[in-house]
């Protein structure tokens, strides 16, 4: 789910009250964070600062800085809920074997094809390619939370590589379906997409 | 070879003089196009302008105009440069078709491999991708130039199709190994990479 949020409430407890925060506040990370997304998402990466997020939520920038620290990481935490619905990906492991390929494609696509959430992906995969902090922390999450369950999921040698270029596969269709929407592809039935690159995906994944 | 030109003089005869330019300019056309490459690759497509290419390259912006039209005639005038080299793909399709795919990919990775080759690539592709107008721009040029021989050289049903999918394999490779630089696939022996991505590739061409 794109839109489920950590409690606001134990995350705030946890990591103590800001400096002169007023009690009733708790509220205001979340606002910080739905603010951040949008930033991020519409004036991308670089053109986003702390200051322009704490502007947007209202709020002082020293704010921004004690939820979330540093660009980088308001950045993380942005995205975090924008990437959640593809941490399901391993889920799709599960299962008939011979089938497993075809329900990682059809798992991707289920996610592609809604603006819902495509749309903070894009704004992900944005911001990644035109900056190489973003670009870390994007790799930095990706791997250590999808790719490293997916790869520890499958039973072939080299399960970390394998995994990646079944990724690249599918990160390559989403590049010149949606982002460069090139035909045939941009148009093409799902179900025909699917049918070709299963054969591709199942020979990396097993 | 991406830093061959076509000769200045046939062009600049072909669209004609410029009103008020000197004879002797015939350079002026080739220095604008060169700062404007390197324009929108330090800068991105957003932040160039008509404005700051002609700023560059020491003429007036009714010089830029002239010679290339709109900001996404001179992009394409730029990134045609930028794609050359790649458009030497459907060569990659003569001899035996059971090793296809296996030239193509080392044809594709030859390119990206190098420094001097991949980096306008790769300018390029953060131009299309946090941009529509210049994904309109590589999108066109890309179907017509590389898309169609390549499809046209297929002996397959959907030509176009598989052949995009097999472009979004390498293209998603090389998001993830040389924009994202994602491990293990960061540091991969080609040769290693090759001989996992052959088959997908054969699989979609063949």
């Amino acid at each position: 789910m794109p839109q489920a949020t950590p409690d606001p409430e134990s995350r705030t407890r946890r990591r103590g009250r800001p400096a002169g925060a007023r009690a009733g506040d708790a509220g205001t990370r979340d606002r910080i964070l739905a603010e951040a997304r949008t930033e991020f998402s519409e004036r991308g990466y670089d053109k986003t600062s702390i200051r322009s997020i704490a502007r947007a939520a209202g709020v002082d920038s020293a704010l921004v800085h004690h939820y979330f620290g540093t660009k980088e990481q308001v950045f993380a935490a942005a995205i975090e809920l924008s990437i959640a619905p593809v941490l399901g990906a391993p889920g799709a492991l599960t299962g008939d074997p011979s089938q497993l390929a075809e329900r990682l494609a059809r798992f991707m696509f289920g996610i592609w094809e809604s603006p819902g959430t495509r749309e903070p992906l894009l704004a992900i995969l944005r911001s990644a390619v035109s900056n190489e902090a973003a670009a870390a922390v994007f790799r930095d999450m990706v791997t250590q939370r999808l790719l490293l369950p997916v790869a520890g999921g499958l039973d072939v040698d080299r399960p970390e590589l394998r995994a990646q270029l079944a990724a690249a596969q599918l990160i390559g269709i989403a590049m010149l379906r949606y982002v460069i929407k090139a035909e045939p592809l941009a148009s093409a039935d799902i179900d025909e997409i699917v049918a070709m690159v299963t054969p591709a995906l199942q020979g990396y994944l097993t």
